[in-house]
């Protein structure tokens, strides 16, 4: 089966705004096992939709089409569509009533123009948009199913998976589904990765991809399956497999950022944080913070960027300073031992390094970076080098820094991220 | 003129990337005056190219194809190319040399398989690629002009300004140029801005865009003329009339964000910086350091989330804290003199507030927030309410803060974002 995404503005061909919306449903059509064929964008133009349409229609099974269902002038997905294969627009009387009663959920008056979005083409399914006032429809044409949808995103997606998917699988009964699960790991590099699951990979109805989105290396086991639930069965006993394998590298499930396992891990364990920062410059307070609700585990920190700053605040012995520089493994342990007795928290991570561009020096290279953690009974620092750019050597820093925490709550050795791992 | 976009790849297919590429394109024909018709994505099959290529070329005048000018087998956009238009592949030395020194400029030799990089169609001619091993081609077919060009956004940015663009000019003289600014705006809100600027906007040869980058509101001047110097002269005109009407409100051209317009006025004015944070959570300091040279002017900051911290290490009186609350004028403006004192600083910005989505009060509901400033001879706090997400409201009180900053260093007044402005 082939699918088609045919995505639809002005506002894309003018360059202004980056198309998310075609990955976003060729990845969701492949979960039905159906391969997109061709992705298509046109302006808000009656002669190139209509040509756009005949095309699509004419070499896909599936075609799913993002954007003009809006209420203004531009917005002529319906009305195009209609007339491309010589249907009525007819107004649809429960997609006005759900207009009318979003429209007063959020306490205003539904505008006469939005009546038009109620519009469908004769013969089309409604699909209800619980997020917006656009539905979108159900159109099939010569056998093949054309699905028109909304192009703020987050409608979009929730139109896809709970409207869309449904209707496709209800049309083409006995296809194999396909799914797939997200693994993220930190702390070893793709290559030994893939040597590490060769086996688990070979299980043959379970494919095993690797990506990396830095600093995580992601596992994506993907199968093809004759229902959901057998591809559920295979993925839990791969996923189980790889955990069993990696331990502790696998941290987190599907979007789930270190910053809220740590969070989880400290709110069940009711233990506390502090952090004190010197080159990652309060990038490990603001990921521990984004996640609602960290005031429960995280006391604070402090970002000591000068040496003044380590010795006043964090309490860092101006002789450590002087003998070890500011960035040593003796001084990173100083400072986590400081923000600890300051805050009085159960744990506490510092870092001291040399982000760059500039400020490096024969003994410490740009790059070079002291990590420490401390807690009742533990104190470990550490010293490497990451040859990275500001931003990335600042990310890898802040995410070796949040694994400390929770492999430390996990009671797993403290490990360095092998990808990058290169001590002076 | 139309133009046309193409790329070409399994994995755009497949929804494993965005592609980006299609509206950098777009948006670089319009400065050329030339309007992108269609956007097309093909997998890396070569019936589908055929197809698109001849649909391509019977419609636009302009057609750009990017993807799918590697080294390995999937790479078949010059041999398809060549293959729809009845051309032979002819092997272009002088590619073949360019393509051989990249290998040794990176200390490697290049393998028998990157040779076929160096075959174009006959009748081609070559771009030059000056950050990767593929060069491009300009083929033209009845008039049309095709330009293929390598998938890796970086190479395709440099050689679609340095190689496509003049060649597009140089091809159609006498054609306008479309030239644009992008201005920057914190603290009032669009159809403000709009106001303000509403006979600005129409003086005719320019035309004045408006555009939202949460928390920022963004001012597009466009315009189109004869030559770039007219262009240019133009839309200097329009920018100094934009910033005399908005005065401060305008804080940076182009891509330059707040926090390295802060970071350079300190630098200038040979002044330093400390924060205090607790619902931005060190994001403020994350921000002013993620600008390489921050430590020149940046001391250091405390995130306190507790009111023991708070007291502790902002030296904020306990009395305070009973009798206004963590989350007052009081209490922000106290945590600004202790930062600033405890740090030694010239300027110190702190804040405090309920980010959510918890933790509200009747008198104190979620989106509260006391920002204050301090520095020598001036001390300002103030109390807002921001009805916005968690991340909303950390991300609008950091660039407050930061613009008071900024605001404080030009000796202009403090401004609340009048979007948002609500005051409990």
């Amino acid at each position: 089966m082939k699918g088609e995404v045919l995505t639809i503005g002005d506002e894309l061909l003018r360059g202004e705004i980056i198309d998310s919306n075609k990955s976003f449903l060729s990845e969701r059509l492949l979960r039905l096992d159906i391969e997109t064929h061709f992705h298509g964008s046109v302006r808000d133009d009656p002669a190139d939709m209509t040509d756009a349409f005949r095309r699509a229609v004419s070499r896909a099974d599936v075609v799913l089409v993002s954007g003009g269902l809006g209420p203004t002038r531009d917005d002529l997905t319906i009305e195009v569509l209609a007339r491309t294969f010589g249907r009525k627009l007819v107004r649809h009387e429960p997609s006005l009533a759900a207009i009318r009663a979003f429209f007063a959920s959020v306490g205003r008056e539904m505008a006469p123009v939005n009546a038009k979005q109620a519009d469908l083409p004769e013969g089309a399914e409604a699909l209800a948009n619980p997020l917006g006032t656009a539905p979108g429809c159900l159109l099939e044409v010569d056998g093949r199913q054309i699905f028109c949808l909304p192009g703020v995103p987050r409608e979009l997606h929730r139109m896809m998976d709970e409207e869309v998917l449904p209707r496709i699988a209800a049309r083409h009964p006995g296809r194999a589904v396909v799914r797939a699960r997200l693994l993220r790991t930190f702390g070893m590099g793709e290559s030994n990765l893939e040597e590490a699951l060769a086996d688990v990979a070979k299980e043959g109805e379970v494919v095993l991809g690797f990506r990396t989105a830095f600093p995580d290396n992601l596992l994506r086991p993907l199968t093809r399956a004759a229902s959901a639930e057998e591809a559920d069965a295979r993925l839990d006993a791969v996923c189980t497999a790889i955990r069993s394998r990696l331990g502790a590298l696998v941290y987190a499930e599907g979007d789930e950022p270190m910053e809220a396992v740590v969070g989880e891990l400290l709110r069940e364990q009711r233990r506390t944080l502090a952090v004190a920062e010197s080159c990652t410059g309060g990038s490990i307070a603001e990921r521990v913070t984004s996640v609602a609700g960290a005031s429960k585990y995280f006391l604070g920190g402090v970002v000591a960027y000068s040496n003044e700053a380590k010795r006043k605040l964090l309490d860092v012995p101006a002789e450590l300073l002087d003998r070890h520089g500011a960035v040593s493994e003796e001084v990173a342990l100083a400072m986590a031992d400081g923000v600890r007795a300051r805050f009085g928290s159960d744990l506490a991570v510092a870092t001291t390094g040399i982000s760059g561009p500039g400020g490096g020096a024969a003994d410490k290279p740009v790059g070079t970076v002291c990590v420490a953690l401390a807690a009742a009974g533990e104190r470990h620092a550490e010293r490497f080098v990451f040859p990275l750019d500001r931003a990335r050597h600042r990310s890898l820093t802040t995410q070796l820094a949040l694994d400390w925490v929770r492999r430390t709550l996990l009671r797993q050795p403290l490990v360095a991220p092998t990808i990058l791992r290169r001590r002076s």
